[in-house]
């Protein structure tokens, strides 16, 4: 089996310059510990708790940007679509399109991501069993493409609580299709601030190393220099200066689960 | 406090006979017991469990015969809507948009709705708490649009299950909206049959009954003359043959509770 | 169907004159509706959620004045048993031996109680299906004791919380036993408060007059006359002065219910 | 921090030679690994699901087999305690005590359990957050013995299904106890045959090679020569041909984690 790939970037493009900076500071922090790097960032936060929250820097000025840290630093870069509009001008301009979790089931959006014969990283709804995917990546594969990833990213849990059931990876890997676990949304408690979403990001490290351990092809987490001062999503994630442990640590066990792997289930 | 409105009518138009049929035996029945009906029917299912379910008759075919059953027979209309664009167009042809509850969260789509003026109902999320509803209200209501509905249809219970809160309905009822509880949808088993949900019809009435004993604005149920062979939701639909006994019960309730309201909560 | 029976009472007896007094106010209330009434209190809570919580008077103390109870006041009663060692001396002195919710799979707890003959009133783990509570009813009934009824007190959903599954209603009838809902442990917030347990008061009403909308042989609720004061459960008790409007509001809602009641599922 | 002891036996004692067999065989495994090795069997099966569910040799047969593996064979012993009365004779027999998960809040069986001043191992209720735990630890620290395992063995998810929230470990550690993955309950599906719970004993290692990952102080494991034979929890129960690989697995794990410490949370 390979080794994990890291997901990571910020959660929303905040400038050109920022993009730029972070995808270059986790590039240096991923090469020293030989693990492969996709940018992500999101161009748009299309379904925020409050119509009060930041929604991104739009379709347009992100394009370009997303161009340029594949071109000029040759980061492969991830974002994510939320109407099938989006598919064809975005596939131009990034490796991976992603479906967030809310829109898993929206074939329209499924089908015009999957024509655009890029990669494909679905979140598993929060609302879905992890048996329930196979359904989903069938819709994108009936386009002909079969580069289809699945992320788990919680389960709702009673109110405002999402809770990572690990039996979901081995399950959805049985689809044949790379396993993504994200480990920043994972520990999002939906809603739990009033008009925003609370998070608990001292778990992201927890639940990664239970997930890597397990075995997943890829590692999503959101990373920024001051979580706190973040327009979207500072609860949930890690703060940039904790990503060298989070990568060495990660590393190690991927190693080790990669040489021990689970029978298939 | 006013009686109950029912919304109901086929999970998908299936032709234009059909619908005008269903539309006219269910005004019947409402006549007998003085209530009032919403047609509700969709002209697209924008989120089957399978890329293989049946999606209906599309916007074009839907919108002259949405009229008609508003024009021509005189009862009011209501459909979901999937994407910003289609907001417009079909507000034009019905009195009601629905807003579907993997979709409450998506900013643009509640904006458009919103704009056109349109009465919302919007489904609550299985994933969110009754509390945030209010999030999605207002975001409804930055449009200058205060006509929302907010509509209980059960939240996530482990995998392939949903339960209905009561408590959600007086929690909803804080907002000052209208609260709608939909039967059919709360018994529904998502994924529950592997390509595609199950449901249990028999715990709709059940269910209705103990909302409108809560008290609620309206009771959204659909129903069909041959459940088992509906194009879509057909084991949680309810058999139009056992809608006069259900309307006539739900209206017994509804006169009672009205009668005797909670204080609000 | 018969007409609904008021199980309630303080959640422990505090001594003998607080008992007597509730007991006198509770059947005072129930004899202006027509309710039959029994009446519940606990001699031991054995399981609070902290060590420092208060036990109440013990089995010793109670059992005369269950009896005075039921014999000076012709009132009948029920109380919860933990162990099986207590089963026979206090079916002696009541009516009704309760099985709390986290014992209800304890089997020599549940062969002692059947043994007795007494009725026998079981609440369903929070952790358990409904479908499985005939499972719990069999083991009383090997004991040649068919006199048990089934008590829905709300089932975990998350942490910290109870959902209420009104399904649960019809689906334990099934088992032919008479089914009871706990409006006040319903709305338990278990651990909420760190060191004990939170309560939602307010929505007792609410899941009440659900419950006996769908139909119900009892509703059990616990009342106080100063909830806040009292030395358990006081945040989902139902104030004393509360209780003639609960019991009148319940009692409409029975009667209505029993003239239409839901065909068995 | 210290090495992963392993807890382990059948789930329940069926007879002397079996008993110590299965012991010799799992201290065999144990040591080829360096593992530390304690014995687990119960004497009584005391909430099966069912009446006709097999229970058990009793507390009588069982003390003196617990007795010959302690002194004989030097093995430490586990078992399940059910009622105050039975902690003092157990005590005598074991080294550990077990307190069964739907039993973690009954007052005075801890307080005798920890009156005997052995380790006390007790199960997190399937309806208690990790947090909760801390005052079921306190209980039984206020009678002297600060010798208390916290354990996890799944969390009610829905109907018939355990979730294993892997945050619940470190949250638990919080309380400076030791804390114990049970890996073969947490895959437990409660009453999920019927009459009967079953079980995925496929996940028990995946969960298990999670759980050490992050860190734990033991993993609990029942294991039997033929589980779908066994009179209990052979659906969950691992295959003591498959036990070797598992020690190896968790042996490498726990060393990785043990030497990349989570900080503590």
């Amino acid at each position: 089996d390979l080794p994990f790939v890291l997901i990571a970037g910020p959660c929303q493009m905040e400038s050109r310059s920022h993009a730029l900076e972070t995808a270059l500071a986790l590039k240096d922090m991923c090469d020293k510990e030989g693990v492969g790097l996709i940018y992500k960032t999101s161009f748009d936060k299309a379904n925020r708790t409050s119509v009060a929250g930041q929604r991104g820097v739009g379709l347009e000025a992100a394009l370009p940007v997303f161009a340029e840290i594949r071109e000029s630093l040759g980061i492969p870069v991830l974002t994510d679509v939320h109407n099938a509009g989006q598919c064809a001008p975005v596939a131009e301009a990034v490796d991976v399109l992603q479906i967030p979790a809310f829109l898993c089931r929206q074939t329209d959006l499924l089908l015009a991501a999957g024509a655009t014969g890029r990669a494909i990283n679905v979140k598993k709804g929060q609302f879905l069993a992890p048996w329930d995917m196979v359904n989903v990546a069938k819709k994108i594969e009936s386009t002909g493409n079969d580069r289809v990833m699945l992320c788990e990213r919680g389960a709702s849990f009673g109110y405002n609580t999402l809770v990572t059931d690990m039996r979901s990876l081995p399950i959805m890997a049985r689809t044949g299709c790379p396993v993504v676990f994200d480990a920043t949304h994972s520990v999002q408690q939906p809603g739990g601030q009033g008009s925003s979403s609370g998070g608990q990001r001292e778990f992201a490290p927890v639940l990664a190393r239970a997930a890597v351990s397990i075995g997943v092809a890829a590692v999503f987490a959101e990373a920024h220099e001051n979580p706190d001062c973040a327009p979207s999503d500072g609860p949930n994630m890690i703060p940039l200066a904790e990503m060298p442990e989070f990568i060495a640590t990660l590393a190690a066990f991927d190693r080790l689960s990669k040489a021990r792997p689970l029978h298939s289930l």
